[in-house]
């Protein structure tokens, strides 16, 4: 680079980005605070909100400088207020406080509240017309119609940060959507992939587990092994890219390198490599449209010396079916294939069901819903809210009879 | 797509833009053309040029309906003229004309002429300020500072139509240079890939020309066995894109899917892939930054199963080593090195010499020529004709004394 290349590159540099972080002690949380302590010149805390994590948020919330530090469960107010005796940071607790948290202004919201719990907060978020970088599925699979509304209503910068997402949003930089033919996200194929299908009905949590590539939370993980969690994907991709859903594709790819391909009406794809390490896009959501300098291992294509792909066994994978006609539905349909499969991924950590039960429950109860077949979306957050509540008491109820 | 971003994109099109093509009856002038024919609403062709292919030329001149046709051989301008009696194409010959092709107005000119014979035309092609679609190695391995000023000075829009250039071109779309960690090039590794290295001073033409993936030029392919091609599209990237001899590398990768990795510096790696299909980098560079539709093989992966990658073992392929170091040692070193092996592969095509004399001829000729040590740029094209001519017949005394 050229010295007067430089400078106007210093120049261009804003002055430090003010983050809240929704969300701050899971793996997403975590893997921000990191790139945000390694960057502290570019970055400053406004909130910081958790579960049920005292001592993790209030060491984070005094370490960053936090303005505000949320505990979602509100007994445990007393708790944070002690943790953070004698220092600036608000100790704040419940699920209006959370809103409130993704209300206060700030340059970026990391939105990394995992499951339905964090949807009001996400959309409050997403209100604030400024960087929105979500992690937060269940606002593209529950409520995308709504959400993407309110993003393009408030004018909201809207940066995933599911790898695949961020692969995605990279690979389309600089092009017109005519250009556009197909957008495929990869699979590992989890760690069932060469199990015999005969076997995978009495596979156990433990077993589901263990996810070759990447290292997630419970529920995640058991949805990589079902390959839900890439038909969840699939119905994240529909909303935040101007596609189709037979435009949407998912293939599976072992290594986990290759995280999306996106295939173009000249022949060409552009892809998006890289190993397996969330501060990626956390970074790119982060520093977008700039790139930020991360710590994370570098692709050694050499070393890894081959890169596999098949296409995914949907007998082994019904669950990627299920995401798929959900998808094609539309409407409400999404919302209870997320609500019932939550239901039916609990039970089959707590051993209540089997494996091969948990893409079955979610069958019956997506046939039983009669939300499902309208193709209308939600109207508002409460009624998402109600047919999620509804679809998790159906599974309960398909469970019990079945 | 939106009834309403349908009608944008419909009034955003262009009138057809006006196309010339210098080096018509090539390989990559018969893929320009077939596209140009395929979207004859688009484009409309200005001039066509050959070397010595009368028949071809003066039948697509007829078929395009071109202003002019330029033969190269003055020789045959009595010919050219006979072939296009009872047409409005202007026929004409001669280096001159060539030059002239070049300069006439067009929207986009396809410079698709091989070897040093395109330098000049390729030049006067730069300097109109238009868009330039480029398939002359030589204008940036030979001349690449002398014709990267040209382009800057004259504001011309430089796309590449090498397949792996095009490549990074579109890795690299929306990117700011400080986020650019490196740019790698893929190699298939050509016919000697897996070949005893004592066995490949035996190899012949005839073995060196059956290139794995790729059908092209004599010339090209027995570069593609030597991996010197590789080492030419480097200093062309280098000259193409912001980045530092040592942010250049080559990995060979057999299937020739992969044709680009562009490493940024927060762990992301995007990569084009195609199937091999001149066609795919054309289009982009006549359409760009639209995509155009083309007819070319699409790429499946569950059908291809593997992608494999392994580090050029320069033991076999010295000539990639040597292309290195005149890209790092700049100046007319690059401008040497391709004129010897101009020579050496001439002569191995005409069993003068063995497969490895190649890169034997073309370091001892780097070593004996004066220009190489200087690292200063040509001040002009004829300087550049001089030392090409020079280093040309340093080639031969070299090969005529060893």
């Amino acid at each position: 680079m050229t010295q007067a290349a430089q400078l106007s590159e210093i120049l261009a540099q804003p002055a430090r980005r003010s983050v809240s972080l929704l969300g701050a002690t899971g793996s997403v949380g975590a893997s921000t605070l990191d790139l945000i302590g390694r960057n502290a010149d570019a970055f400053k805390v406004v909130a910081l909100t958790a579960k049920t994590n005292v001592a993790e948020l209030a060491r984070n919330a005094r370490r960053f400088g936090a303005q505000t530090a949320v505990i979602a469960e509100e007994g445990l107010y007393g708790e944070l207020k002690s943790a953070l005796a004698g220092t600036d940071v608000r100790p704040a607790a419940g699920t209006a406080a959370l809103v409130e948290a993704a209300m206060e202004p700030a340059d970026c919201i990391v939105a990394a509240i995992s499951g339905a719990a964090g949807l009001a907060a996400s959309l409050a978020a997403a209100r604030q017309g400024r960087r929105l970088a979500l992690a937060n599925k269940e606002c593209l699979v529950a409520a995308g119609d709504l959400f993407m509304s309110e993003v393009r209503r408030s004018g909201t910068e809207l940066l995933p940060v599911d790898s695949e997402h961020s692969a995605v949003f990279q690979a389309l930089a600089g092009e017109s959507q005519s250009g556009i033919e197909r957008i495929v996200l990869t699979a590992s194929g989890g760690p069932f992939r060469t199990w015999p299908v005969e076997a995978l009905a009495n596979a156990t949590p433990e077993q589901a587990l263990r996810h070759p590539n990447w290292s997630m939370g419970d529920k995640i993980t058991i949805d990589s092994a079902t390959l839900m969690n890439k038909g969840l994907e699939l119905i994240e991709a529909y909303h935040l890219f101007p596609v189709e859903p037979d435009q949407l594709d998912a293939i599976v790819h072992p290594q986990s390198i290759v995280h999306c391909l996106v295939e173009y009406r000249d022949g060409s794809v552009l892809a998006h490599l890289a190993e397996p390490d969330m501060r990626t896009p956390i970074a790119y959501a982060l520093s977008w449209p700039r790139r930020m300098s991360t710590p994370t291992p570098r692709l050694d294509l050499v070393k890894l010396a081959s890169l596999t792909f098949e296409a995914p066994d949907l007998k082994r994978f019904p669950a990627l079916a299920l995401a798929k006609a959900a998808l094609r539905q539309g409407g409400l349909a999404p919302t209870v294939l997320n609500a019932a499969n939550e239901i039916a991924v609990e039970a089959f950590l707590h051993r209540r069901i089997g494996f091969m039960d948990i893409a079955r429950i979610v069958e019956k109860t997506l046939h039983r819903s009669t939300h499902c077949l309208s193709g209308r979306p939600a109207s508002d957050l409460e009624e998402v809210m109600a047919i999620d509540a509804e679809a998790r008491e159906l599974a309960r109820d398909v469970m019990a009879h079945s």
